[in-house]
């Protein structure tokens, strides 16, 4: 695997989903990753996870890339296509978006 | 930061939280990390965040270190403090828990 994406999506340690992240819509930034992954047939080689709270909500909602160790804030449906181009097949930071 | 510890604890997109890990007390997992991360004052270097399912439900309940990339399997609340010594403080992979 090159790349794995964690999206928080506010999921409690209780079982409850609440919080800044998926309040904006976070669930669908995941799902979109889950698609962008399948139509460029990337499986295998770039995951995406959702988690629950990175303690970042003011910047949310918040992505972060590894191995690399990148956090990106205030992502959108639209930021999407950008990370995915420019990060994770260009291999070049997101500078806009990075926290 | 030097190590980002992910716990699956089954957070699934729709809010709910159902599977495998978190059925095997994963959340008490997590709290596990927090504890042990705070008594050896490693907040700021090391932190934990729980996750949804990351497909390898089989092999919960599953623990992985970024950015080593190192998956952990079968964890009990037992291996926390034995990554926390070996792997995270002691920088050995925990072989028998790897998958």
């Amino acid at each position: 695997m090159t790349h794995h994406i964690f999206v928080c999506t506010s999921c409690r340690l209780n079982g409850t989903q609440k919080g800044f992240c998926c309040t904006k819509g976070s669930a669908d930034i995941v799902r979109k990753f889950q698609e962008e992954i399948e139509e460029r047939e990337l499986e295998g080689e770039v995951t995406v996870t959702n988690t629950g709270c990175f303690s970042r909500c003011e910047k949310g909602p918040i992505v972060v890339v590894y191995p690399d160790g990148i956090w990106y804030g205030g992502v959108t449906l639209n930021d999407v296509g950008t990370i995915m181009d420019q990060h994770i097949e260009g291999g070049r930071i997101v500078k806009e978006l990075q926290i």
